[in-house]
């Protein structure tokens, strides 16, 4: 029988929630609304000015055809200095392979690992775009929940049931998305050694790398040669639209993804390759970035702890900070964060992303507030979130600050005035 | 269990043999040789100075952070308008979705098509990654022989019995690649009315549109308003190292796409959406262009004729000519093409793409010359071929040009001396 219709598994894919705040956003700012958008994933500055004059640069010299199907070879090779020099950690160049985006070096490395039905264990909450690739490439996304006691990551004693159901890879990433935590050196430790030890392979997603505040990530690589490390251009170095990454691979897979990357994407983006290589002559003004993310790290999180937003955990990395908004659902009565998200936007002009895009793990009780923006759009941000709590009941002594129980909205026509 | 190594289906991969063919061009070339390359398929002139104008232009405005899934609304809208002028098709550009090259939108179209097991139909011979790209998702390629009979096109009779056995897709590549064919409408119509007819959907590439030399390419979408339709900026528009491309789907496939789209690839390229803008004010030197391959395609084709390549069906798009070999094996004893294109390489300095890139069927005794390059180097090209075949004896009245056999290889030291 022929089929009609479109596949079952692109028909399961969950929109992202988030893409229904941006709608409205855009909704609210065409009637002239001034929107504060910590919904964001992408850094709110310019691309580095050496970056952009490098880019000129190679205008000039019509670098613009495909290049070699694994990247531009200076390129390669300053990718193997930055591990030198910030890992310590000497890698082949022939290893790292330039990607679009880390989304297609994630496209390889599902590519080279997976046959149908195999399975890859990942945290929830997570990425939301790993569990969908996985899916589309025949495998099995196996959700393992984190919590803080964790640090919202894997670790051995929570990846092992999954393990010894069999397990062909399990993803970690540190700094964490959407809970801005990194991984401890032990824990990344244990769960190589245990996955490894399965026949399995960690994949270590790095793209939040550069962007941490009390010590600095590690990467998988200083602890296991099979790692498959991916990162790239769009966070640190703040080139997103660029569409540039890497993956590096052990040394056996090289064959395969080479193939792969020729029939999937022919070559990165050629003019992106170029530029690139002026970024890593930026690191100096990308860490005074960083300092001011710290900044706005601190006192987001003093803010929304303040206002009843519970943060076991201090983030430590990326530009997120995931907070437990039990109190605040039972304060407002709303039955979930999605639901407050789109109260909070349409009233208080404020946009965050509901919990729900990260998994399924006590996803309805958290969301995400990112600070990759200026101080200014925060102060706001927690200004309006302020004036907007303030219409509802104060908290009550015997919140608990889990499990939020429905309560009717107490709002009175006063605060609406206020809005 | 748990497994260890790489995916079986990556494993099957077959490397590009054009490869093979790049890596000794490389090597000769390190070696001083100049090579005449005949086995690319990338126009070889540069980008349109009004698009490298663009690029310049918004680099100065820092146009660098992601776009829209579905691409730059400008840009989808001009490539509605393009439809408009060069088809007189009116498409609505919100089902326009801009890609990361056209290889992004084909894994969009076999994303959004196909559940595992969904068989779609290819022409052999024909473009290698999608038969790749088909088993990577999941699905089975099936391909159809195709001769010169047909114009190396799909045609209803050959695609009957596949479609009776069940048929997610089928994909229609006019002009193609390799053998620089278009189908005539009729048989488009036709294949669209059966395979539509059963339920399933055409897929129609038409990267070479705009490339073509006795009539212009009709779309898909001039057909049937269900048709998927794949184009690009690489081919035409001369912009390969951009990475752009574009799909159409029908109306029904635009959630399923979006989604796709943000999970796999975030966005296209900004830069190159930006320039792209440019590209539809080129089409006059664009045109020009055209014509100057449509000079070397008159003079390769009847060079290649008169050194004994059986050419059936002159090639009227595309840049290439798809060449029956099987009199010059026969002549200079060699297998299969690979093994003479080898030899072309190494003795003779041409590069040429054996066959078996493009599939199974007869493809040991074709080759893929290329002719987007100056006529300087095809004539170059040609002058090398025929000093190379001097070195071999005169074919015998008795060569029906098909079935080679093999000969023992009968050259003297003084053919060496010529090389």
């Amino acid at each position: 029988m022929i089929g009609g219709g479109w596949s079952r598994r692109v028909a399961e894919i969950q929109p992202f929630h988030v893409m229904e705040v941006i709608n409205a956003v855009k909704r609210l700012e065409a009637q002239g609304r001034h929107i504060i958008r910590l919904e964001v994933g992408e850094p709110d500055f310019p691309t580095p000015p050496p970056v952009l004059a490098a880019a000129h640069q190679s205008l000039e010299r019509d670098q613009t055809r495909y290049t070699a199907a694994m990247g531009v070879a200076e390129l390669r090779q300053a990718v193997a200095d930055w591990y030198r020099r910030q890992y310590n950690v000497r890698i082949d160049p022939a290893r790292i392979v330039i990607t679009p985006g880390t989304s297609g070096a994630f496209l390889l490395a599902f590519g080279i690992l997976l046959d149908p039905g195999d399975r890859v264990a990942i945290s929830d909450p997570g990425y939301p775009c790993y569990p969908n690739m996985i899916r589309l490439l025949g495998g099995e996304p196996v959700p393992v929940a984190v919590g803080p006691e964790h640090d919202y990551q894997l670790s051995p004693k929570l990846l092992k049931p999954a393990v010894e159901k069999g397990l062909k890879a399990a993803l970690v990433t540190s700094p964490s998305n959407p809970t801005g935590t990194l991984i401890s050196d032990a824990a990344m430790a244990e769960v190589i050694t245990l996955v490894e030890g399965h026949g399995g392979y960690v994949i270590s997603d790095e793209i939040y790398h550069g962007i941490t505040y009390e010590r600095p990530a590690r990467t998988a690589l200083e602890f296991s040669q099979e790692a498959i490390v991916i990162n790239g251009f769009s966070k640190f170095f703040a080139m997103t639209g660029w569409r540039l990454g890497w993956i590096i691979v052990p040394p056996s897979a090289l064959r395969h993804v080479e193939s792969l990357q020729q029939n999937l994407f022919i070559s990165a983006p050629t003019l992106s390759q170029y530029a690139a290589l002026a970024a890593f002559q930026c690191e100096e003004s990308l860490k005074q970035q960083v300092q001011a993310f710290d900044r706005n790290r601190i006192f987001l999180v003093e803010q929304l702890r303040r206002l009843g937003f519970i943060i076991p955990v201090m983030p430590t990395g990326a530009f997120y900070v995931y907070a437990d908004a039990s109190q605040i659902l039972q304060r407002t009565g709303h039955p979930d964060t999605r639901s407050f998200c789109a109260d909070l936007l349409e009233h208080s002009g404020v946009a965050v992303t509901p919990g729900l895009d990260f998994g399924q793990h006590k996803a309805r009780q958290h969301l995400r507030f990112s600070f990759a923006t200026t101080m200014e759009n925060v102060q706001e941000g927690v200004a309006r979130l302020t004036a907007h709590l303030q219409g509802f009941p104060a908290p009550t002594s015997n919140s608990t600050g889990r499990g939020a129980k429905k309560l009717s909205p107490a709002r009175g026509g006063e605060k609406d005035s206020t809005r």
